[in-house]
């Protein structure tokens, strides 16, 4: 589980609110529903103008790694990727097939299969990256569904200020309302710039992280599974495979 | 057809007025034809001198992707180029001759035709790979389009506010104006902003998306292309293609 | 040529002049001789410091291509070197050299040279991509001259604008003053963003499309004479070229 | 060290702060704890958000390099590589064993082990470039820790300014209060936008100057060792070596 | 010499110091010490935290390129090569030792060593281009420390700014002093974005070119020699040559 996430979004939200407090400011002054509808509806609005639907739904499916991130134990995946070597050594390729059907990830399952139907180390490559660099692709991009949120509520947040702007410019004539006109406005902006500087533009990066983390993964299962197809010994495997840091 | 850019730009426009009305605000005041004119017409105008003229018709056409997006059907092309190579087994690749003619896609029938006309797959890879890549660029420029009128809008809109501000200034003489004569000159960055961030750049932005799908989809149709060419098996064809996630 | 440059102009500066009038602006608010001279100064001495002399006098010269785009005539050249390579199979390579003379685009000259001299098509094909890499880089240097102009001029007009609000500011006393002296400073910005966003910018990057084309044209002779030299049979070499979209 | 570090940040506090003086301003007024509260920890929230607990401790790690930089002497590794190099054409690879031991950097350690291996140069690249790459990606992951602070403390600032504007506006009876509550207001902006550009840009740029020099700096030990196992003459190897500029 | 560099910057300087002029302001009134002090310093040591002594330093001795380029003359260089390659073709390799010697340019002097010494091609390659790699990068780096602080500059102006309408803010009960006040804030904006359009942005671009011509020209003299070191003839190099645009 990441801690950091909540953490961090409790502080940043905790020391905005906090320091609005210190200098005096009701929190009640920075609640409206008005800038809370027009930031939050125009920002979806717009990212789902911008993306497909498989991409919207897979980044929606997607934002639950930023709290719970994918397993990805590198000690316990070279040491299988070790003990397949040594089977494949001893028994052949096909002495793996018992262990293609239990293997619960689907990735190296995949890559197992490959290895017991006797393919071209060459093609065992070519498969795997392809599946590898359109997962990559796909997640990604629901990755930048969340880049494009932090892209387009502060924009959204200043249509917001401005109509409220133009709203108080209408009515001058009561000077008294100017001041408090003028707050309810920039809330919006509040509501725009911090959506996407403590949760939009955030998330999406650390779901970058772990989109990367997961190909470097993927990209150690390939180089094990090739090494076994080459027949490599089983100690240069692991001196490899170490030399991933995930 | 993609509901989601109708559903997106339905929700960001109601929710920005929504709010708008919940403020207090009349519809009526962000309604103004000069801000339309000049920003409209400054956004079409920068484009047009940026854009070469079939590059400007392509991404007039291409804009319809945008609700109606070309029809990939991966399952189906799978299917479809694993009967070729089953054909191409038994009866050679003259066999596929009589296919050729009735394939309606255009790029396949050029890849069956290649096939058909036993060229080298190093030459097949290369032909297509010329055409999918043009293919590719051409429709990128068109998709380039609706961003850059993105990165226009919101400028132009700012020479409309600060023209309307001008005029403003030039009539201070009579302050009850004033307000009013500000609050015409943000309208016209409302619109420039809005148009942005609602349309130009989410529109280009899914362009993008279904055009790099198309070139998957072609990447795709030319690997099993070529595996044709190689003789490889039409089972390692399969799993092959069915890496791919468009 | 391409209309759609003088149209785009045109549009742009109609709109945003006819915007102005419809508001009730006067053309003369907007006309301000130390603007003009401020951005139009100061965005050519910063791009002169910018800019080796060689490339500033190439984008002098290249700018002509906004309206009289370089003639690429994609058919009539696939059609000369299917032509070419016909001769070549039926008298050989010498039998080019008539027409190496009479060849009036310098750059399939050269490849014609290089083809009746008998080079290697390695090295053909490596003597005509420098060549090609060569030139374009030094146009797109050229071009970046007019991104660079698109870049400086809404800074300094920003300068310009700030140093009329500090004379303005410092005459505060007479506050009849005020908002005319205001209004001149504004013009400043208005100069730099709209010189900027309709024509600077896009002026470069039409620039850099053309450039592509002539590029991609390019390649697309590259790409005739190397098969011209390997002997490759004229058909395929027709379905190859015909690939590019230019 | 790094003295130009501590020189820089001396000279632009006391610049800034310095100016400040002579405009007449007092210090005290740029001290405000509310504003440091919502900047600093509206800044190492969002940080967290974006980051992975491991590449948040290892940036606070690394920010030590930015006074400390890593050794890294290019003349004495090749005088080192030289050496082996020597020590392998007398008494063959496996002469190499008892240096393997004692060499205290971990990097060339496993490189020297994988030459006594007698493992074949390409494997020994391949090994010995995945850690590298690896290492340079963790590390430079790090780097983006400060310029991701970078990037959200000036938006962070703007809204404690925001949210002052709000407080001053909600009390324009108070007339007397204004000018004093925008100047607390303003404070926000400057230390963001100062931390920013003072502390967390040039920091995550420092450090990546030396996550490249390290990397330049095991490049160099690969290309050496890999020179090794190929045999090739210990006076061509230094000439290379001796390329690399650090 | 370049004298792009100095009539761009006289132009600019001119043309924002006539139109304030023209507009009446005085040119003390733009002038200001405080501003200069907190926006140099400021910049100033922001660039030196973030940049390492050896590249601070060489962007010092750097800027003189961008009014003394360095002296790349292309036809010398291509005269000079094919006389070496017409001296190999007579003598041999050896025959070249006695023009070693008296080479005056120290990166075609190694390459000439390296073909006195018998090198293989691809190791002459390999050595001549890690070495202009590392002296590119260096360069480049450097350069970037005039883009670094064209970056700095403008922020910095505006922390200037902010610094002083805080100051202005905290008298606000003397309104005689508010407008001179104003004025004296916006210099810094003024200093700071000048300071990076004019100079800083302009001259690291300029730099920028500089560098990739003088690599251009390396690339040049390696192609020449490795054309030498495989016996290719001196007409076949010239026109390979002859391609390089600088």
């Amino acid at each position: 589980m990441d801690f950091l996430t909540i953490v961090g979004a409790v502080l940043a939200i905790g020391a905005i609110l906090g320091g609005n407090m210190l200098e005096g400011g009701h929190i009640g002054s920075l609640l409206q529903l008005t800038a809370g509808v027009i930031v939050l509806g125009g920002t979806i609005g717009a990212i789902m103008v911008q993306t497909p639907l498989p991409i919207f739904l897979r980044s929606l499916k997607l934002v639950i790694w930023t709290i719970f991130p994918p397993r990805l134990a590198q000690n316990e995946a070279i040491e299988k990727i070790v003990n397949w070597s040594n089977i494949a050594r001893k028994e052949g390729l096909l002495g793996l097939e018992p262990l293609t059907e239990s293997e619960p990830e689907p990735f190296s399952r995949k890559g197992l299969q490959l290895l017991v139907d006797g393919s071209e180390p060459e093609t065992i490559r070519s498969i795997l990256e392809v599946e590898l660099d359109s997962q990559e692709h796909m997640d990604t991009q629901a990755a930048k569904v969340y880049e494009g949120m932090g892209g387009y509520s502060p924009t959204i947040g200043i249509i917001g200020a401005v109509m409220g702007l133009i709203h108080v410019m209408n009515n001058l004539a009561d000077p008294s309302k100017l001041g408090s006109g003028i707050a309810v406005a920039f809330v919006a902006t509040i509501y725009g710039v911090g959506a996407a500087n403590i949760f939009f533009l955030p998330l999406g990066n650390k779901l970058k992280s772990y989109i990367h983390k997961q190909s470097k993964f993927r990209e150690m299962i390939i180089e094990g599974i090739i090494a076994i197809a080459e027949g490599e010994n089983p100690r240069n495997i692991e001196t490899k495979l170490n030399g991933y840091m995930l």
